[in-house]
């Protein structure tokens, strides 16, 4: 399976446990951010929490496991070619623009398109919590600051995921300027096995 | 109203929006878990992920706010006498004792103890999101590994919270080893306006 998003949407699919779902940024500096929950009982979704306090890093990368709530493994991180994801911020919302930027009027979001796309699924916007910002580059300064550059991502930079159980996902290419240096692009997921 | 913490225990309780609720380590070097939901509609939490975007800041302190998951403000921050607090990590659960300490059978666990006080309210465990971790000491160090050091907090430290809404607040004397430094510590509460 193979999902092309365009530039600030998304999109929201199952996966089996076992299946691994692939990342691709396909051409570079794109940032997407990832939730989860579990297909089962959608009350058991992905935690940053429990991801960082489990890796005792903020960079999540080859060989981690993302963790739900309930602290059961997820997702493990079979491969990536980038090392560097943030898993602290919500994603952008139209408030993010308004807040942060001043922004008047519309504006995409990945968190519009995170409630969209997952609304079949009969998850509600209340559900969703800090995304996997897959690409997202955030370094966190000595004094606490958060500073975002753009990802060092490259095109054709991917990470391979394998789900731990079967569970529903939601994927977007990010809508946020700041995220990925200006530039809005697609983002590419392949599902396989 | 003042409510007297014991060693790893929790409470919940309400607030009405322009109250002020006082968290004090009355001994030094302990951490307190703070969660909260709207009282009126209790699907929107305390969001770590809102809060740290809109700051900027890993360390929310003195002027800062804490926003809810429909970025609301909850709270401001009035005055803070350490400055240094954790909004990354989840409250310790059995799991916490569990995968990262190998811990066998029961631990007291800041998790439990908020789900039990904030069950009267019918906030269900999977409702707790990434609390508020008061007076605990997190670094990132630059290669984003997390480490964990004794609370800054003298005997008499606090933080002062000004509700922005109606709340449901629930607060630990936290249960974990590694947060207060090996030494199980009371905390003291105090609500007032």
């Amino acid at each position: 399976m193979h999902y092309h998003l365009a530039p600030q949407t998304g999109v929201a699919f199952t996966l089996e446990r076992g299946q691994i779902v692939r990342i691709i940024d396909s051409q570079g500096e794109q940032v997407s951010d990832l939730t989860a929950f579990n297909r089962v009982d959608t009350r058991e979704w992905l935690s940053s929490g429990r991801s960082l306090d489990y890796a005792n890093t903020i960079y999540l990368t080859t060989g981690h496991t993302l963790y739900s709530n309930r602290s059961n493994p997820m997702f493990t991180i079979l491969e990536d070619r980038v090392g560097k994801h943030d898993f602290l911020y919500t994603p952008c919302s139209p408030e993010t623009f308004s807040i942060l930027y001043g922004h008047q009027g519309e504006h995409p979001s990945c968190f519009d398109n995170l409630t969209e796309s997952l609304a079949p699924y009969g998850i509600t916007p209340d559900a969703i919590p800090t995304t996997f910002n897959i690409f997202m580059n955030v370094d966190v300064l000595p004094n606490g600051e958060l500073k975002l550059g753009p990802p060092a991502s490259r095109a054709g930079d991917y990470l391979d995921l394998r789900a731990e159980m079967d569970v529903i996902v939601g994927v977007t290419a990010c809508s946020a300027e700041m995220s990925n240096n200006y530039s809005f692009k697609p983002i590419d997921v392949e599902v396989r096995g």
